[in-house]
């Protein structure tokens, strides 16, 4: 094998899964996939498997026996000796015990699913510790941050994380309550799963990422700003002790920080990557974050700052209330609504074991739900995006 | 002394070097000023012997026997074994020797005087390597490029130099001829010495930072872009084998270069260093830079790519043309003029020994003040700045 990484990507019929293929696709002579795990699009799952006849897959797929390969839980690919390399790219708490197993048996973990350290970050930070695995981050603000860390010595001051602002940055709160899912579906900058692009557009994405921010550098929360950045050109930035600041840039391309966790600490040419074009950039521009419009921001950051079970409360909140929202049955400003209720009726857990810390979701889950139906506007009707502008 | 770091500041009364002394000043524990020279400024040089007390100085002061400490030449000092650090502050060619002493004493040399690596690029880098001494730099943009660098295994594919444009961008061709040394003085967001001031205005300067940049980073000219951006907030950014890009942003302030360079590989805080705030930067600016209009900059790229005589020869010329300018002898747009004149007049000389260098630059200082009376306009009436508006 030489120094081919041997690599399993589980969820790889999402949005990262798939361009995480397209990375290793065109790099044979460096990366290799030996196991797959996919969930709903088995359709896709199968083509997959038919293109990188990988020796491991999940049992999702049982109908046809041409395919040689064992059949194993992703837990089981996670910590398999044949495997170097795991891409967690699933949604969700489905990463949560598929990441400690590939960190308990000492392998990379390159992760994009952000809720398993959201959720867990305290229990997934110590595993990797004690078994000497590393973590690296996939998503593009944490892997800019980690790349601008590189040759540093010192502690930085602070980490500033950009965010687009999503589709409604600059719309009222009555405009808010009025946004469909498929406007909200539109994201202005990255093509994404349906899940983080309403988060994106609510900014509890944001939130979640200065909590996985807060574990996967060890910093305080107070040292974590975000600043609103309409092109998504930097992707985060690092400030110094003595006042310097680094920025990672480049074009709003998932595959750049995939490929970076894969190659690191080197670097790989490959031309399907963009570049970006300096004569087309006249401007990159800046403006602070409104905490009072995007409630969710404050929400998961205050979840995050309180910690224990919080975070998984908040996670499982938000992904009842969206959807929710997607299916209609209720408004976009009610999400913040179900994720902030929720929360109080929360009695947190400090120090969490991984099971209460699944209780806690499955309680969040039915509260959630619970909360929405009495309290929602009518199912809407369909509507065009854009219709209501 | 324990890890106290020995500095020699070479040209310490012009404006990087009273910047470094500023640095050193609030930093005692890590840093202590052993030698000090100037040549113009005496009065200010004996206040900064009075203040630092350095072992050695340059002969320049004489007067007064109270100073305790050995006069040497700048050659002495910066080869001196009590020296460990040598900031080589001065202007023009008056840091060549100096820094070559250094180099070959193997000090540890931090070049604010970009014309010794231009006029001697080739030669400055082989002695370092021969007696393997480090160059750093102290240019905000090498500094820039430098931090990015480091932690990064693979070469990068390209260098941009960010540039300010000066304070006469937009400016037309006639409008640029009009331009008085008052206004030309008055750089929109550095505060630097007159000859540097001026060559900004021209983009000399910028050009000269190319030919620096390739003997510093060892980088083709072609990998070498100039962009301009007014705001001179990202100091310059180098682009990765994998088209991520990073950059250094900071407060337009020389002394945080030079305290990076003091500081390397760590990293000091330092209250007096002012930070970014980011609730004031609302945009960042980026256009292409005009070759036509500033035709300097063309020139000084040129120059380095011929190599060999040319670059000295660029810089002798330069400094003579701004000398004129500043003299109220030539206009501002006969500074380009003369440069290509005389470079046009020079028979080139190949890996040229340190004496044609020096020879080159006597040539040129000769040809440029001759091409100078016969073809310059009426010497200027002295006007306040702003009134040919």
């Amino acid at each position: 094998m030489g120094g081919v990484k041997r690599i399993a990507v589980l969820g790889s019929t999402g949005s990262i899964g798939r361009q995480a293929l397209d990375v290793i696709r065109v790099l044979p002579d460096e990366l290799k996939v030996v196991a797959l795990t996919g969930n709903k699009n088995l359709e896709l799952l199968e083509r997959q498997i038919g293109e990188f006849q990988p020796e491991m897959f999940y049992p999702s797929i049982k109908a046809d026996v041409s395919y040689r390969g064992e059949l194993l839980s992703a837990e089981e690919i996670a910590g398999h000796p044949d495997v170097d390399f795991v891409i967690v790219a699933t949604a969700g708490k489905a990463g949560l015990s598929p990441t400690l197993a590939a960190l308990r048996a000492g392998k990379t973990v390159a992760l994009a699913d952000k809720e398993v350290l959201v959720m867990a970050g305290e229990t997934i930070v110590r595993e990797a510790s004690l078994h000497q695995a590393q973590i690296l981050p996939i998503d593009s603000e944490h892997s800019a941050v980690w790349q601008c860390l590189q040759g540093e010595e010192s502690r930085p001051q602070r980490l500033f994380l950009t965010a687009s602002g999503g589709p409604f940055y600059h719309y009222s709160q009555s405009r808010l309550a009025k946004v469909t899912p498929e406007q909200a579906l539109q994201h202005p900058v990255w093509k994404m799963g349906r899940k983080v692009t309403i988060d994106s557009a609510t900014l509890m994405n944001k939130g979640l990422e200065v909590i996985e921010a807060h574990w996967l550098f060890s910093f305080p929360f107070d040292s974590i700003e975000i600043l609103i950045h309409p092109q998504s050109i930097i992707h985060s930035m690092v400030e110094l002790t003595d006042g310097s600041l680094k920025a990672q840039l480049s074009w709003p391309d998932m595959r750049l920080p995939i490929q970076y966790a894969l190659s690191y600490p080197r670097r790989w040419s490959n031309s399907e990557l963009p570049h970006l074009d300096w004569s087309r950039i006249t401007s990159l521009n800046f403006e602070p974050v409104d905490y009072d419009r995007f409630p969710c921001l404050k929400l998961a950051v205050d979840a995050g700052k309180s910690g224990g079970t919080y975070p998984a409360v908040l996670c499982a909140a938000d992904e009842v209330a969206v959807e929710l929202f997607l299916g209609y049955k209720i408004a976009f400003t009610d999400i913040s609504r179900i994720v902030r209720e929720t929360l109080e009726q929360h009695r947190n857990i400090g120090q969490p074991s991984l099971e209460e810390i699944l209780a806690a979701d499955e309680w969040a889950r039915e509260c959630a739900t619970n909360l929405s139906p009495g309290r929602h506007r009518e199912p809407r009707q369909r509507r065009k995006p854009g219709t209501t502008r």
